[in-house]
C-alpha cells in the first residue's frame, strides 16, 4: 500500500505546474493515487504556507507525506530538504515552510536530511524535478536515509510563524484569511498553556467575545480556537475582516485569562 | 473495489479545508483513491450546492458517494443525515443541500438515516470529523443501517430549489451562473412535462429564441436545456449574464409551448 | 495497471463540470484513479490550452493520457480526434488545441483517429459523453484503432501557436502569463537552433538581460528559457507584466545571438 500525498505550493490552478507534480509522481511510481493538493498559497508566502503545512499534515494519517512547494529562492543555494516529524512526511525547500511541523513534533521525535539535486534538474521548476520525486519516493516505502544524508542541523525556521510573550500578552501575526474571512493567527492553544483566552486585540480593534463554534458569535467579532488549534478572529455569518477584524499580516495580541503573567 | 466519492463544498481551493476531507477519508480507508472535488459552492449557498450536487450525482456510476458539505449551521442542532437516493449514496448537513438529490429519487427508492456526531469531532470542522469519514466509510462498502438510524421523516428540503406552476407558468429562479456566463434556472424539463419551451422571461428582458446547443444561438440571448436538465439562458460566445440576461437570484418565467395552462 | 490521465479544459473550478470528467471516467472503469486535472485555460482559448496541453504531456510518463477539452465549437461538425503523439495519448477537439503535442512528435510517430460521437451523448457537454470516456479507454488499455477510424489527414494547427521566422528574427506572442506574472511565449528554444538569445522586444519594451533562473535576474525584466522550453519573459520577484513586460497577446521578437540571420 502506498501512502498518500498531499501538494501544498503557491504554483496556483491556472497554469499545469501543480498538475506537473503529480505526473512526476506517476513517473517515480503509477500506483500512487491517493493525491490531493492545495496550490493557492499567496505567491512566496513562507508563513502562510507554514500553517498550511501544519494544517493538512494534522489531517493525513500516519506516514502520510506533504510536498511543500512554495520556493522564492529556487536556482540558489537554499537547500532541499526531507523531514520526518514525528510519523509526517515532508519534503520542502529549506527556507521556514516547515516551521509549525518540525518545531510541534519536537516530543514525538524528528529527523531531516539534505535532497540532492539531479544534475538534469530544470533550473527554474525543483517542484516537478527535486520535490515531487522525492515525495514520491516516500510515499512509495523508501526511507528517509535512502533519499538525503542528514542536514547536520535544524531547518531554518520562519520567527513570524511564532507567538511571542510580551508582558504575559501573546503577539502574534494573522498568517492567513480564510475563504469565510476569518482571520487565522500565529498565536495557538498550546501558547496559552492551559488558559482560556480573556480578549484578543489589534490596532484598530478588540474582542473579548470568546466562542467555541461559528454558531455562537452573537454580535460583532469574536475570538475562537480553530480546527487547527490556532487563535482566530470571526465573525457571525463569515467576513471578519470585512466588519473591523484585522487583515492578513496585522499583530495581534491576545490576553489569557486571569491576566497577564507568565 | 472502493467505490468512488466526489466533494461538492463552499471550502473553496485556497485553504486547507478542501484537502483535509481527503485526508480524513485516507484514515479511514487508504485505498480510498477515486476522489474529485467541487469546492466552489458560493459561501453558505444551499441553493447553488443542491445544484451541483446533483450535476455531480447524474454524472457518477451507481453506488457512488457524494460528500456535501455547505454548513452555515455547524456547531447548531442541525442533523447530519447520510442518504440513498435511488443507487447513489450521499452524506450532507440536513439543511436543503439533497433537495433535488432525494425528490428526483422519488420512484426509484431512497432512505435516510441521521450521523451521529463523534465526540471528539470539533465545533467548527464537521466536514473533515463527521461527513468525510462517514462518505469514507459508505466508499468502502459499510452500508447505511450501519452508519446511523433512520431518520424518520425526510430531509429538509429548499422551498427555493424547486419550479412552481403559476398560472401555466413556471416559475424558477437562477440558481447557478456558470464560468461561461450561463443563467442556469431551477426550471427543469422534467417541469414541462414533455412540452418545449415557447418562452423564458425575467426582470427586464426576456427570450423567444429557443436552442438546443450553445452553437445554434443567433443574435441575442437564447434558451436551453443544459446537460443536467435544467433551463438555462445562454448567449452566442458566452456571458448571457453580461449581456442583459438574468443574475444568480433573479426570478424567471417559463411558458411552455401551447400557451400557459397546466 | 491504468495509464493516468490529465484533463486539461477551460471548465474552471466554480462548476461541477470537472469533476463530471472524473465520473464519467469512472463509469467506463473504477480502477481509473491517477486523475489531475487544469481546468483554468481561458474560456475558448485555444492557444493557451495547446501550451498547457504540451507542458503537461511533457511532465507525464510514457502512455499517460492528456484529455484536451478546451471546445467553442462543441454542437457543430468540428470532429472529435485522439491522437498517439510519440507515446503520449490524448483526445481533444479537433480545433488546433494539438498544435505542440503533435508537431514536436514529428520525429517520435504519430497516429490520428477520429472519435464517433455516441448517439445519447448530450449536444453541450462533449467533454462528459465523448473526451472523458475515450480517454478512460485509452487509460485502461483500449487502443487507438479500437476507438475509431484513422482521420486521414493531419489535426487542424492552430498557425498562432507557431513562432514565425521573420528576416532572421523569431516573431512569436505571449500564449500564457502564469500565476507569478511570467510572459510565457510561443519562441520556443527548438526554434533558435542551438543559439543562445540576445535579446526580446515588444511594443513598448526590450530586454537584453538574458539568464537562466528566476534568482539570478538583475534589474528590469529578463528572458530565459522556461521549464517546458518556450522563451519566457519575467521579472525579479515575479509580475513582469504589471512591470512593463508584454501582456497575453502581444507580439515578441527573439533576437538570437550573432545577430539576425537564419
Amino acid at each position: 500500500m502506498h501512502a498518500p500525498i498531499v501538494f501544498v505550493t503557491d504554483f496556483g490552478t491556472a497554469d499545469t505546474y501543480a498538475a506537473a507534480l503529480a505526473a512526476a509522481c506517476w513517473r517515480v511510481d503509477p500506483g500512487l493515487t491517493a493525491l490531493a493538493g492545495m496550490h493557492e498559497v499567496p505567491p512566496g508566502d513562507v508563513l502562510a504556507g507554514a500553517y498550511h503545512v501544519k494544517a493538512i499534515a494534522q489531517a493525513l494519517p500516519p506516514g502520510g507525506v506533504v510536498c511543500a512547494v512554495v520556493d522564492p529562492g529556487v536556482g540558489t543555494d537554499r537547500a532541499a530538504i526531507a523531514v520526518d516529524a514525528g510519523g509526517t512526511l515532508c519534503v520542502a525547500p529549506d527556507n521556514g515552510l516547515l516551521t509549525y511541523l518540525w518545531t510541534e513534533a519536537e516530543l514525538r521525535g524528528r529527523r531531516c536530511v539534505a535532497l540532492p539535486v539531479p544534475l538534469d534538474a530544470s533550473a527554474t521548476f525543483h517542484g516537478r524535478d527535486v520535490f515531487a520525486p522525492a515525495a514520491a519516493r516516500l510515499a512509495s516505502g523508501v526511507s528517509l536515509d535512502e533519499l538525503g544524508a542528514p542536514l547536520g542541523r535544524p531547518p531554518v525556521l520562519c520567527d513570524a510563524a511564532l507567538a511571542h510573550h510580551d508582558g504575559g500578552v501573546l503577539r502574534g501575526v494573522v498568517c492567513v484569511v480564510d475563504r469565510f474571512g476569518n482571520a487565522v493567527t500565529t498565536v495557538r492553544e498550546s501558547d496559552l498553556r492551559g488558559r482560556a483566552m480573556a480578549s484578543v486585540s489589534w490596532e484598530g480593534g478588540s474582542t473579548t467575545q470568546v466562542v467555541r463554534t461559528y454558531a455562537q458569535i452573537g454580535d460583532g467579532l469574536a475570538a475562537l480556537i480553530g480546527s487547527t488549534g490556532h487563535v482566530e478572529i470571526a465573525a457571525r455569518g463569515g467576513e471578519a475582516t470585512a466588519h473591523g477584524g484585522p487583515q492578513r499580516g496585522a499583530v495581534v495580541r491576545v490576553t489569557p485569562a486571569g491576566g497577564a503573567s507568565p
